[in-house]
């Protein structure tokens, strides 16, 4: 008594558990969804396995066990990664981005719901091994980044604020020192915004001299919880010593020549 | 010479399309990717509609002429989406939420990625007609949402703050009053984040007196831009009257009765 064809069982399949990334399901939750015996929907997993290698977005992990079952872990080959930072690189390169002081100007890219989804596709298979409980960042330029590696990784989003306001009770408030400019800084979390015990990933659009990074590791101590994992979008090549060692950049910006018009950036070193 | 069987083609072409909503792929686009004939590309996409159809998730949009093709547009039926109110109204109600001053904690809904990618599909499903070029919304606690919305129809989000910072480059600043409190804020947005002439969304997670959706107006007209859509995830019944008039809420937040430790919040009347 199917109801659904197996073409029908499959795009549904791939659908629902890349949309679902980290959930667990079983094979019954699936069998009872289309109506059809666990050994069909074990053959038809087997072909999204096998769709999701072909077309390089992730591939299906399977828990055994009686609390058991499959579920979908997103993530490029080094390959399309590589790929996709060269093309973030040439975007970047265009000297029209030069602002005074030598700044960049890279709103229009981490404020880019498709190029902002790449990029958390790639934090995601990058990540998901730190068993992270939760992505935290920092307002405001790295929030939609944050986001989007939070929704494939599956879990919870957190955003420290630099004021605290009435709708966000009790909350923890810390100061940290801006690496760059060495001024005071302040981050502030809701009490209720974290589990204690969490395992953190900061995600961040920039980092200069990690004094964010570092921030969040103070922040996260309060909590009771680790950081384990950082991962920025652009790291400045210089200060080359950061105020933090464990981190990930996609992206290392060598340098702005505000008078030439030149901008040098390049994938970070883990993609090369 | 097919290289892809069928079921394979309907369940990538599934995730293309719901990947990319609002970008139109013409035939020739899918029957280059799996070396199949146009006419067999075309069947499955009769099948991909179906079972979006099926499982309330949308539609596929057909656009004749040379330019045309297909292209999906999300959103869920008033049924579902009424479920889905529901649900969110019957968590909101918790009198844990309650917060000193009467304020009701969300962060917790607001920053989940499921959640708000429900919210955010409504919103798509809602405005796609209004031929949006852009979503706008103000830092912080809307960003999650604006982002997912954007997402959802496939625009670029843009964010306003409070203060500028130097990798903005030139950007315009307004005044604005906020509608409850009547406190003078500010907003400023960059120079080249939005091009003139486009269509605007204001998305937003809360709306008591609307004077941060009447800030956006303003803000819209100097880059003569049009905000042609607003929608806000709780509207307060007190005060009935807004700043702005044309203007989407989901939810109605009746009453927080702090003593009492009773919230009163129901859909919206658009989804009854």
């Amino acid at each position: 008594m199917e109801r659904f064809h197996r073409n029908e069982r499959i795009a549904v399949l791939l659908k629902t558990m890349c949309d679902s990334p980290g959930e667990t399901f079983t094979l019954g939750n699936f069998a009872e969804m289309f109506g059809s015996a666990k050994s069909t929907i074990s053959e038809d997993i087997d072909i999204v396995q096998n769709l999701l290698e072909k077309f390089d977005l992730g591939f299906i992990e399977s828990l055994p066990g009686s609390a058991g079952g499959v579920r979908f872990v997103p993530g490029f080959s080094k390959n399309k990664t590589r790929t996709i930072l060269e093309a973030l690189c040439q975007d970047l390169s265009n000297s029209q981005r030069i602002l005074p002081g030598g700044y960049l100007y890279m709103l229009d890219i981490i404020y880019d719901p498709r190029k902002i989804s790449e990029i958390g596709y790639i934090f995601a298979g990058h990540f998901y091994k730190r068993e992270i409980d939760c992505v935290i960042t920092v307002e405001t330029k790295g929030i939609p980044l944050a986001f989007s590696t939070a929704k494939y990784l599956g879990v919870p989003l957190v955003i420290a604020r630099h004021n605290s306001e009435a709708t966000d009770g009790p909350s923890v408030n810390i100061n940290y020192v801006s690496g760059s400019s060495k001024k005071i800084q302040t981050m502030v979390l809701p009490m209720r915004a974290l589990k204690r015990q969490s395992r953190l990933l900061f995600i961040d659009d920039f980092m200069k001299g990690g004094g964010t990074a570092r921030g969040i590791i103070e922040l996260a101590r309060e909590f009771e919880c680790e950081v384990a994992g950082i991962g920025v979008v652009i790291e400045t090549l210089e200060p080359s010593k950061k105020l933090v060692e464990d981190y990930v950049s996609l992206l290392t910006l060598n340098i702005v020549n505000e008078e030439e018009r030149i901008i040098d950036v390049k994938p970070g070193k883990d993609w090369i």
